[in-house]
């Protein structure tokens, strides 16, 4: 079987070019679009300062449905005022010209420095040659994968298909996310790095359900991975149902594989940001278990896993786990470290209030590996809730203390 | 007029000596004795796993009374269970031993790292000796100040004085921090890095009125400064006043100095604390100014104070103001662009939704400077805040990578 990418779902289009945005050479303005409207949701940044893009996407992805996504990198068009709202609607009109159809079925996004207006010719030519090279193939998905990317080392994709009745139906993603990342997304009718994810499915599937499937999956993956913890601007995951294949997904066992597809393909993308944090020479996982509540849960995992000492700790294979305890102590949740229970790859470091005999050369070594598992044993409930990180390593300092305005 | 310091207060004396628990040879064993009962005010961490000297010291300080403090350095005596407990009870039975007085009036403390048990015999010998060489002048006190530090690069010291009927009533003060900083420090009777701070006084004063005055002192300097927002198992700051003055403070304009001058030595620690930073080559002072609430206030301020983001830029001399706007953005408070007004070193480079016009060279230039002034008006009430913070640097990563467990 061809591996699955963003473009294997039946109904869209996309590509990628090099409008000179960015500083080094690589595609920055990108189209997906569908071939007809399709079902559309999306999850949007809590930061109370939104780019003018996600002002604008906000209000167009209400109506459920969209013709695409017109996406820029290099720039976020952030704290712009109204020439960013302006640059916004302009790139939306770009792009609707290019597929066919009004601006507010376009989805726009922005990714980069804040605080500088677009480059509206660049962008201009830039949407203008996106639409002539539109295409289904995986070197079009693999283009669009690209154009988001700004200090990402790598492009993010996963995929996942399952079957209805013999027939396939695909679940395939982008994402980007490297460096000012600690998304919390919820609903453009809720108040909600930057990160940004396109989502495509050749399901047919009504808004509302595409919706809530979204904003549940992102819970247990864009918004449970932080590189910085700083919430960003533009943070942005739009997920679309072009209703290709013609198979509908409302409930039942259909509806639980396409759940558990999407799941799938959106822990992947956010595994694969916290593995390519700015920096980052490891992925830290951090579960915690038997907690009180799933709020609870999910605030130790998230204290643990933005704390710079953690961090450094692991960037220095260094066991010390007085780090770890202690971030769970000052997380905003019930902790009684008399009952808890601390594992690091595997290996028991601290139970019940007190220290573990363990061997610190072995757990050393073991911390060098690619992938570091924390897991925090809670004892006062049976809620659970797993975090991504990375270390935090002095290059991370380099390359932004050095990525000057 | 001789420099002040921690003895200059009537009352009160002062040893360090080195027992060995510090890897580099530097006092690690300390006293503070009052030479009769004072009245005795505390804060302590708010984290939910507090070391054992923290238990004890809450239980102690409950009657507003002591006879001073023990304290050790380089080992944390934290997660260490019921022989920790047992270990920081016997510190404050040795200091008894040596002040004359029963353990529940001394208040001990430690800091290091986490996880290990106390060294007792080298503890006892050290308290043992430390009981020996007390003494009220100048070299005590530094010595004392010595003891506290762990990787601190400097001490920090600050007093000040002022006169009822032309008698001078003096405050003085010491202090540790420089990583696990990011106190919020509560009174014992409320639930609540290291930090500690220890402040001395000659007046006499009552424990209730000791005890709102330090919580109050407390709330704008230790608990607004930061530098990895990691809250400490062992934080806590004591306030000792032995009445050797004879002169009460308890309302009036006494009291209007005493407060001030109080404030005044618990906002210059904490200054020292953020100046001295792990890795720091920067203070960075953000105000945040006309917010809707007190609490909004500092939320802004601790958020931009706290993001990994801007302190790398600080650390790079890049006046990348996104970073502080889009940190102001997700800070648990109100919080509007369009109205925000912000400044750095004086310079103007947001205002009311839309980037500024400023010389990038002349300010990248000025942001080199050993304190940088981050000024935030939000435009939306009369509410203020200060918060200590400094850059992050690759030091920070080095200190924190390589300090092994």
């Amino acid at each position: 079987m061809a591996e699955l990418h963003l473009l294997s779902p039946a109904g869209f289009r996309a590509s990628g070019v090099y409008a000179g945005i960015k500083s080094r050479q690589a595609p920055d303005v990108g189209l997906l679009l569908c071939d007809a409207p399709a079902s559309a949701a999306a999850v949007f940044t809590t930061n109370k300062v939104v780019a003018a893009p996600v002002t604008l996407a906000r209000q167009h992805i209400l109506s459920g449905q969209s013709r695409g996504a017109v996406v820029n990198s290099g720039n976020a068009n952030a704290c712009t005022g109204s020439q960013g709202e302006r640059d916004a609607k302009q790139m939306c009109d770009l792009a609707a010209a290019a597929a066919g159809c009004k601006r507010n079925e376009i989805i726009p996004a922005s990714t980069g420095i804040i605080g500088h207006f677009l480059p509206m010719d660049k962008v201009e030519k830039g949407i203008a040659e996106a639409g002539k090279y539109l295409g289904n193939s995986e070197e079009h998905a693999l283009l669009f994968a690209d154009t988001i990317l700004t200090t990402d080392t790598r492009r993010k994709i996963a995929a996942a298909d399952f079957k209805v009745n013999k027939q396939p139906i695909t679940i395939a993603g982008v994402c980007k996310g490297s460096g000012m990342i600690g998304p919390r997304l919820v609903p453009a009718n809720a108040k909600h790095a930057t990160m940004l994810a396109y989502l495509t499915t050749d399901a047919k599937i009504a808004p509302p359900l595409l919706q809530r499937l979204l904003k549940s999956a992102s819970d247990t993956s864009f918004n449970a991975v932080t590189i910085d913890d700083h919430t960003s601007t533009n943070d942005m995951a739009l997920f679309l149902a072009s209703g290709a294949s013609g198979i509908s997904i409302k409930g039942g066992k259909d509806l639980e594989s396409f759940t558990k597809a999407l799941n799938e393909v959106c822990r992947s993308l956010a595994y694969q940001i916290a593995s390519d944090g700015e920096g980052a020479t490891k992925v830290v996982v951090v579960k915690v278990r038997k907690a009180a509540s799933a709020a609870d849960a999910m605030a130790i995992a998230r204290a643990i896993a933005n704390s710079p000492l953690v961090k450094c700790a692991m960037n220095g294979n260094d066991p010390n786990w007085g780090r770890i305890i202690s971030a769970a102590g000052f997380a905003n949740a019930r902790f009684e470290h008399n009952k808890a229970h601390l594992t690091l790859q595997g290996a028991t470091v601290f139970s019940r209030g007190r220290p573990a005999e363990f061997d610190p050369q072995a757990l050393s070594a073991a911390l060098t590996f690619h992938e570091v598992q924390v897991v925090l044993t809670c004892n006062l409930g049976k809620h659970e809730a797993t975090c991504w990180t990375c270390d935090l390593s002095r290059d991370y300092v380099t390359i932004n203390a050095d990525y000057h305005t």
